[in-house]
């Protein structure tokens, strides 16, 4: 089943939980003409002026969930454009939200009524690379794929990867601490990234663009601005300490009878392979399926690399140096799972192109998803690792059990990294219909809190799930993160309604969290 | 040449640049009895009541420069005695020092004047350890060395390693953001904590001890206390990632005749053995002397494990699964780094006797040095790869020539860790002069600014780097530092005197980061 694009209602439409904020200004002409003083007049795209598909690339999200009505899109060069436009912003009050490639999960990335766009895509070039090390400065709109490319030119990697590469900006990566699918092997962004180079919404550009690996001198601020979806401040730079490209690659195809054999398989991989396992993804069934229905395998309209069908697979990745070593190590693997009884097929992937197929049923499941219903409903969950599925198997029932599945929704999807404890149960919507997506998050959410989870584990809070934040974090944790955004950001132009909850919906988390801590 | 222990003069009368803040109170018996009515008494020490050894133990630093007349320290047993201890001394305005190990190299954690200890020492359980994942809890007071034992028993390691190990607490090395000899291997501590438990100075308990490898729910305050010295808030347990042992161990002891070959085997290294290469430690030969004279290594009396001497040497560790393969792989690197011409001299430690024979080598070398002079001034710097050792050779001319060898200082003694860009650089004093500490303080401060490097690389700033903050970090970043620092402690109790340079050492240090930065 495929659907035909149809525009989404915009969000101040369909959100009756936002009202907008009257202290922000409504842009006007004389405002656009002053950006036009600080930017070439074309960089500031002006809703209108510019075809319907162009201001959508950036006024729609890519799960075609959020809409805005932006008045306008700046597309600043240079970091003194970012600080310019910022202190102008600041002292008229105009909100602004800062937007990178635009492939965020969670709606952090689109305007909720006016707020200007302010867009990284222009501000991309690498400023400078130290192959001794391999410490990357470059700007926040480069595209994380362009930075592989460049970087493996000197065999050096990203530390980061997810399926959205082609698109998104490390600017982006960096504002929503994204995880990926190799965090497992190096570890998250507070970890990699040395430096950034950030404009606070007064207008000071905050100078912390280090390459250092150490540098223990006060308080890390840096850390405050990755995960913090733009609402402190405009990240522009970014210093990373890059990896070295392990070229020995094995991809493994794993079928599994149950999730605890998926469980103990992790741990094995864990144990036997410590420094070279780099990812361990788990597809149930069903999702697999929704791949091959929509024919997004690679290459098209090829079988699965597995004959029949299980309940649940595993897509895992060692890389290391040397290819004797690595491909001897794999076959050891795959024969000792079978031998512990864990697995019940398998299959090693060594070529490039084999390699790219049997990846492609795990990095296309998104694109299938969106693609076989109308709407879908992400969910980007952290569990304890043994309770992960179990979110999956209670979010069928309750679906079955409500009646959703056939008139409402089509399916519940679980998929997910294994070794970080996040599950992205996934639900194909039949409609854009916010009460039907209230009821299932309520659902979900509460289940999630009752085993200590985060609602969110790498896709950030953004529009969609700021009524759930004080389910994961306390009221005190809340208010001590209200003060921090107080510090840096005042007059609260930086990204507003974002990530933090209204004060009735922390209540109410507040009490959903407690009681699911006490146990009730 | 071995001196006799002699007990440092008193900080408050050694340094003029500190003033007594009179915001303070000063201890008083009724203050000591309500201590008494929240800790069992014999959990509350007092000056003159307890024997002078026991008071020294938690009022003297482990290098002997700092001394404190430290009227109370106070040893609680729970989160809950902390938050009540801290409640009380922020109404009653007294200034806290929160120690942990009391191992830190840069007079972090002793009083200057009359502030009160709080010790993590009795706060010391292991509140959780997962198999399945290695997620350890733990409280702040337990010792690097024993939690390493206790995650040994499951396979797992914590992934910190400095030689304070036996003696450190994992509360200290997260405040100081320890870096250690395997951070190559491993990354910092913000990308292995997972989770904190923090009193704030008001009593306020921030239960953000969570076990999620993925949590992006809001701003990762976390990340704050982490490298924040105990001048935000006191840490009282942890959540770490730890990391699988790897057992197939190799050694490797590598001579050079040049501070660029060094530099050329550690690229090498990081090319031929990515996911292997744990540590990588470079020893000039005056540093390799100094712990030879004064009998350091391991066994006693033995001798260097290469014959001649030659200018620089590097004990690198790599650490896998397989021990067939480790060892394949070691003897393929050393062989190359001959045929290339890199190395003039090696040998390559397996067994644990061995392996712990190399390591004393470098391990030993900060208690080596502190028994060979009186008084030693020990440098942490962070620099560009390729400066690394023109730091020293630039110190050992300007010392010659400023005529301090001899009547002043013994040498310039160069150690530290390559691949991280941080050298300690240490120079045995004769005699603890504050004004001689001052002289070489700015020689050094003010070349590494000139590099953009970092006045500290993993020791932290502490008393002794405050006036220096600001030729590392902009006057823009310490005064965002200030803000966040008024945020979590408005009345500025916590670790008074600490981190943060006074006014006139921060325009100084500003002008002098700018000069250097612009080339002046």
């Amino acid at each position: 089943m495929t659907h035909g694009f149809q525009l989404t209602e915009l969000t101040c439409d369909k959100l009756d939980r936002v009202k907008r904020d009257p202290r922000y200004k409504k842009i006007t002409d004389k405002d656009i003409a002053y950006f036009k003083t600080i930017l070439p007049h074309w960089r500031v795209l002006v809703q209108g002026e510019i075809p319907e598909e162009v201001h959508l690339e950036y006024a729609n999200d890519w799960y075609n969930v959020y809409r805005a009505n932006t008045p306008v899109i700046l597309l600043p060069e240079t970091t003194e454009h970012v600080s310019e436009i910022l202190k102008y912003c600041n002292q008229e009050s105009i909100a602004v939200v800062p937007q990178s490639g635009n492939t965020g999960a969670s709606g952090g990335s689109i305007p909720v009524f006016d707020e200007i766009i302010i867009s990284t895509r222009v501000l991309n070039r690498i400023r400078s690379f130290d192959e001794l090390r391999g410490d990357l400065v470059c700007e926040a709109g480069c595209v994380l794929q362009e930075l592989d490319n460049f970087l493996s030119q000197a065999g050096f990697q990203v530390p980061l990867d997810l399926p959205a590469r082609h698109l998104c900006h490390i600017g982006g990566n960096i504002s929503t601490n994204a995880g990926g699918i190799r965090q497992m092997r190096f570890g998250n962004l507070h970890g990699s990234v040395m430096g950034l180079e950030v404009v606070l919404p007064d207008g000071t550009i905050l100078d912390n663009l280090t390459t250092m690996r150490k540098d223990n001198t006060g308080y890390h601020l840096k850390n405050l601005f990755i995960g913090s979806e733009g609402t402190l401040g405009f990240v522009t730079a970014v210093s990373i300490a890059t990896q070295r490209i392990r070229p020995a690659v094995n991809v493994f195809l794993l079928a599994f009878c149950s999730f605890e054999d998926v469980v103990k398989a992790y741990t094995l991989a864990r144990r036997e392979l410590p420094e070279t396992v780099a990812a361990f993804e788990v597809l149930d069934s069903d999702t697999i399926e929704v791949v091959r229905d929509q024919d997004f395998q690679i290459p098209k309209g090829s079988s699965f690399p597995i004959n029949d069908t299980h309940p649940f697979y595993v897509v895992m990745e060692t890389a290391g140096k040397d290819k004797d070593i690595e491909d001897l190590r794999a076959d050891r693997f795959v024969k000792f799972l079978k031998e512990e009884g864990v697995t019940l097929d398998s299959g090693v992937a060594r070529t490039q192109e084999e390699i790219e197929r049997f990846w492609s049923w795990r990095n296309n499941v998104p694109k299938a998803i969106v693609q076989s219903a109308p709407s879908s409903i992400h969910f980007d969950v952290s569990l304890p690792l043994p309770e992960l599925y179990n979110l999956v198997k209670a979010c069928r029932e309750w679906a079955t059990a409500e009646g959703l599945i056939g008139p409402d929704i089509l399916a519940v999807y679980g998929y997910g990294h294994v070794g970080d404890g996040n599950m992205h149960l996934t639900i194909p919507a039949l409609r854009d219909d916010e009460a039907l997506r209230v009821k299932i998050d309520d659902f979900v959410y509460g289940w999630t809190a009752q085993f200590k989870g985060s609602c969110s584990a790498e896709h950030g809070i953004g529009l969609m799930k700021s009524p759930y934040l004080a389910f994961t974090k306390s009221s005190t944790m809340i208010a001590n993160m209200r003060k921090i955004k107080d510090v840096f950001d005042p007059k609260g132009i930086m990204n507003p309604y974002k990530v933090f909850p209204t004060k009735e919906q922390e209540e109410h988390g507040e009490l959903v969290r407690r009681r699911a801590q006490a146990g009730c």
